[in-house]
């Protein structure tokens, strides 16, 4: 294997020949492809993509290069839920535990925050002593014993994935939809689905803004998952905005947890009933969405999810005392009422902006070492379209500090837009995307 | 400095702000920036090419990584000539002492051969003794001396362009017109010139085959060295087929002593009087052009130029007796007379073809670690045009054994198409490009 005449194939638009990406990997895998040659093969498949017959084949590669979860002989059907990323994007925490409520099993491996975006694990960990790192056979067993596990992407699953995603990182190779999709699914696949819904983020706070990118990742992803033999579907949901009102790792934890009280906001209960929809529906367990959602809406009302969630909490050593006192998660020192410079209609509330504050107060990583404070954060009550007073209150700000209350206002500054016309927000859940199509929903 | 988001930037299409590539070359020079983070900024400006700011303090910057020559004070004028490379490409050999007998001062920075193209330093060794590594020192006194030295790029000279080079190499971003133009560039801007004729090669066996491309980098290059207050002229030459008949290194020190005798290929003598000419005009030691040809004729048959060449070989401890007798440059042991398969006309010679089977005689490299076996290589007698009977002899196979023999001649027989209509090659000197514009040769 020549790697600079597959880089110049690829540089010049060709696809590589059949079984190339295999052996790229396999080959990078064992350290024989310098990171160098791998950089510049990934600059150039961000400038010219791949086919699907390449996109499969190196997505088939990543998965292969590590271990997979076994569920092989196992009745109850698997269903995951991946979100693309965004701000306040705090689904997978209630969905895992309605989920196993509802007779799925849910082996939810997640990533960290980055940039902008929050991760799950970071909003695990701000529970004290709940830990992510679960060995491939306890999470197995967790799953099978209590329906969901909720941990991190073990060095066993995709290793070359890894590997690839940090130097995708600092090589500016981040943003091509293949690659993307090649990232996501060969983790997803690795966990022995039956079913997978995507939740596909579109907007200003996504990592790919443009509704026409979003559509175009989905449809691949589907690909990919069907291609596998898993029943793939995707919404594509409104990143314009934060999802919900808290934003920030310990803040989403808590609204998680009133949420599963019942007194979630309308916007994350929206998008978290509309995924766990799909998911029942992919998974087999349900065949009428309207009964779907009854079912799931039972496990809220009933207190079922809440104990499930409790019951994982313990099973991963936190303290389950949480989802009765929310006040055990941590606390940021200082608090401030953050209210609106002037009077007129909420015209934004900028995701990337808040994402940056969450950053600028130290709740967020810029690169993958960072620590994170679970404490500090947004919770921010104005939606676009609100009609507001000066001086009315619209968020609050929790910090570490007085200088990072200062931070944190300058970032809600920049996020808030206060206009005199009316908002256009994205309608919630836009699209739903099958290998069948794409279904516009009605607003 | 954020290295991914100059990777982002150039990968976006935008240009980098001013100064940012003099930062990126003295951070890349004190290894502070990995390869990877390179080769991946140099992908993305294969794809999106470098605005003219950006190439001229990429190019300064590559230049300033390194010492110059130094002439100053020293009133005659130095000009050399720099070809973007082929097949039988040999005018340096023929140029350098011609133009020290005609007053000028060449101090000739040549490279080695790399893919289906030859190098000047490669032939030149092939000359029993003949050392190219000078420093720059003696390089220096030598040209003062003898008016001409044909040396190696030292290690002093531009040294970020000689780990960028090495990295393109492998990393498939070497075919970049602003790449190509800088890199070139940063090393004649070196060489302490008052005048640079290039010779930009079109046709398949050219690194740019497309004329359009060939003329952009022309161009390009003249941009740059006028930028730097060196007049530079470029002219576009074939590079359809071979230049001359000997291909191969000894083969073409031969053919380049049969030449300073006056018994050179036509096509070989028509491009360097050409260029020969544009080296005079620029340099200013001439102004009418039919007398600038006249004295480079004169001193090829005034026997001048050859016994300069000689003194060039003893000064750079080569055998000056190659001159008088060929035959002491390094032999093929197995020699083999190609004959025309068919009878027809020549509809090509190939050169790309004929430029891979001196590789597979061992003549050329495949990685710049490879060693060249000097005495291998092609005469080849047929030209585009000509009439041939089956059977006719058309070329002369030098090889190491009979394996070679037959490498050769299967090289041969890809390389040289025969037809039965007229052929059409490109015209020998088909441009002539300066600072004011592009003019085009009358035929």
């Amino acid at each position: 294997m020549v790697i600079p005449s597959l880089i110049e194939c690829k540089r010049d638009g060709g696809a590589l020949p059949p079984g190339t990406w295999a052996a790229i990997v396999r080959a990078y895998a064992a350290e024989e492809i310098p990171d160098y040659q791998m950089a510049a093969l990934l600059m150039a498949v961000v400038w010219r993509g791949l086919s699907a017959a390449e996109l499969t084949e190196l997505t088939g590669a990543m998965l292969d290069s590590g271990s997979r979860l076994d569920f092989d002989g196992w009745a109850v059907p698997r269903v995951d839920k991946h979100s693309t990323g965004g701000v306040g994007d705090k689904t997978s925490l209630l969905l895992a535990p309605m989920l196993a409520c509802c007779g799925g099993a849910v082996p939810m491996m997640s990533g960290r925050g980055l940039g902008h975006t929050g991760g799950t694990l970071d909003k695990l960990e701000s529970i004290p002593g709940f830990t992510t790192q679960l060995t491939l056979s306890a999470a197995e067993a967790q799953v099978r014993r209590l329906g969901c596990a909720l941990f991190g992407q073990t060095p066993e699953i995709a290793p070359v994935d890894r590997r690839l995603y940090a130097l995708r990182d600092v090589t500016g190779t981040v943003p091509s939809v293949p690659l993307i999709a090649a990232s996501i699914m060969s983790k997803k696949l690795a966990e022995g689905l039956d079913a997978l819904v995507l939740d596909v983020k579109a907007g200003s706070g996504a990592f790919l803004a443009d509704e026409k990118d979003a559509l175009a990742l989905a449809r691949t992803m589907i690909g990919l998952g069907e291609a596998s033999g898993v029943r793939t579907v995707a919404l594509v949901t409104a990143m314009d905005r934060p999802l919900g009102r808290a934003c920030g790792n310990a803040l989403e934890v808590e609204e998680c947890i009133l949420a599963l009280r019942g007194e979630g906001p309308p916007d994350l209960m929206a998008v978290t009933l509309a995924l766990g929809e799909e998911m029942l529906l992919a998974a087999g367990l349900e065949t009428d969405r309207g009964a779907a959602r009854g079912r799931l809406v039972e496990s809220v009302q009933s207190g079922a999810a809440l104990r499930r969630l409790a019951d994982v909490i313990e099973a991963q050593e936190g303290n389950p005392a949480v989802v009765d006192d929310p006040a055990l998660l941590p606390q940021a020192p200082q608090r401030a009422v953050y209210t609106a410079p002037a009077a007129g209609i909420v015209a934004a509330v900028r995701p990337r902006a808040v994402g940056q504050g969450i950053i600028a107060l130290g709740g967020g990583r810029r690169r993958m070492e960072d620590a994170v404070q679970h404490a500090v954060g947004f919770v921010i009550t104005a939606r676009p379209g609100d009609v507001v007073e000066a001086g009315q209150p619209i968020a609050t700000i929790h910090a570490r500090d007085a200088e990072g209350l200062e931070a944190g206002a300058t970032a809600l500054r920049e996020a808030i837009l206060i206009g005199s016309g009316p908002a256009a927000p994205r309608q919630l859940v836009s699209h739903r995307v099958t290998a069948d199509g794409v279904e516009a929903i009605a607003p």
